[in-house]
């Protein structure tokens, strides 16, 4: 086989398997060749990746080692992606009223958010966390997209406990402008004590979400590594949770005049 | 630039956007080469495909045409995937009684899930769908992955209609061993009249949620051109909808002997 096929062909079956590690000795198998020639061109599509912007490899040396390839992004490509982001969001055709805005079709557009969970992947890609958690619904594909990156189980915490479910584990808690009480439901079986969690969901005004998304994984004694967000607000200033990382601010959306300030939160670089 | 690394690299650039046309002229202006070298490099670029069956690549011929990667799978390896399937499911640790089983962990394995949306894509590729919808919540990572393939939108059918949603419309159907009445919920900005969806869930017992969204999807002259289930279950034999693809059949989930009988669906092919 012509070397330039085996590079693409090597490098097409590492990237469908984000953060899963390969010992070289698989591809001295498959094609045959040696272990030094299997890490020069490893080596060569460590280079394509990083001339095209579309992740790295990284290696694990020692016998139990191997390569891994990781969809991180370069902060320049991460900044053009939150830039869109916020032209995208920036169409008073989405605003719902009270302050609310429609932001499905982007949170859906799956290519879009993949460019997205790249920028959280780069992030929180050395937490060794366990699992991937999001509450249903409208965060799923985004959260998904991450775990699949991360090569973790996603964990999706339901509104109501369901009996496809098996044991859950149930909380009440406070969100909303008006403090409702809320429901989260876990099934006992998706998680095992003692983890880390990796908590991913699309929008956050006062935390509450958040907040109970972290309450119920304390259930388990699993620590919310880091939490990563889409879109935050700006209001209220004070959040029920302290540490997140975000994308995008909305800082207002003015019914009367249609307008929105949304801007890039460039202070995660 | 290196030709090895060249190629390697327009073909992490094609399959990071699955089902995305790509203009010859903006590989020749990316890395200031001729359009007959470009064409050289994606026949090189396709073997890479085949030979580590990862996908294909599709040339749409003209002067709006050019190059698509398409991450389809051969029928050797989707029936691999597809025992895998059985083998994980045959677990009488799933047994969670009334005839259910606890799959949440296969459906939100998300690397695994890839490989079954890989299945749906090679069969649905060339419908010309316009939408990938699903319902709430356990078919989403794989209706996600669907829509990502094909670079399609995913609709997400609510239970309840959602504030954050703007205008919807409702649609109450049966569902059930107990032909409950249920609710289905979708955001009237998410779709347009008279277009065409592929309907993707995890499980089909009667057939009557894919019943809902199709009936859903019909109040906007959406057809359901393709349905495809990750699992089936044998009975009842007579399902509410008579045409749809899935992956395995779940003949038997026995409480008292704690087995399973589930096999491949290989009529597929």
């Amino acid at each position: 086989m012509k070397r330039s096929i085996r590079i693409a062909a090597m490098l097409q079956e590492l990237s469908g398997r984000p953060s899963v590690l390969f010992n070289l000795q698989h591809f001295c198998d498959i094609y045959e060749i040696s272990k030094a020639t299997v890490s020069e061109d490893i080596s060569l599509a460590a280079l394509a990746l990083s001339e095209s912007d579309q992740g790295e490899i990284v290696t694990i040396p020692g016998p139990a080692g191997g390569v891994k390839f990781v969809p991180t992004i370069s902060e320049e490509k991460a900044k053009e992606v939150q830039v869109r982001f916020c032209e995208r969001l920036n169409d008073s055709g989405r605003i719902l009223g009270g302050g609310f805005l429609y932001t499905s079709d982007i949170m859906y557009d799956v290519a879009f958010v993949r460019d997205l969970a790249r920028i959280f992947v780069t992030k929180f890609k050395s937490l060794e966390a366990n699992y991937v958690a999001t509450v249903e619904t409208k965060g799923i594909p985004l959260a998904s997209m991450v775990a699949y990156m991360l090569n973790l189980p996603l964990v999706i915490i339901r509104r109501e406990p369901k009996f496809s479910e098996g044991s859950t584990v149930s909380i009440n808690y406070f969100s909303g402008p008006d403090q409702r009480v809320q429901k989260m439901s876990i099934a006992k079986r998706a998680v095992t004590f003692g983890s880390k969690a990796i908590v991913i969901d699309d929008f956050m005004r006062g935390g509450g979400s958040i907040k109970g998304i972290w309450e119920i994984l304390e259930e388990f004694n699993i620590e919310a590594v880091a939490t990563g967000l889409a879109i935050v607000s700006s209001t209220p200033t004070k959040k029920k949770i302290d540490s997140y990382l975000h994308l995008v601010t909305l800082n207002d959306v003015d019914d009367s005049s249609k307008t929105i300030d949304v801007l890039p939160n460039f202070s995660i670089f």
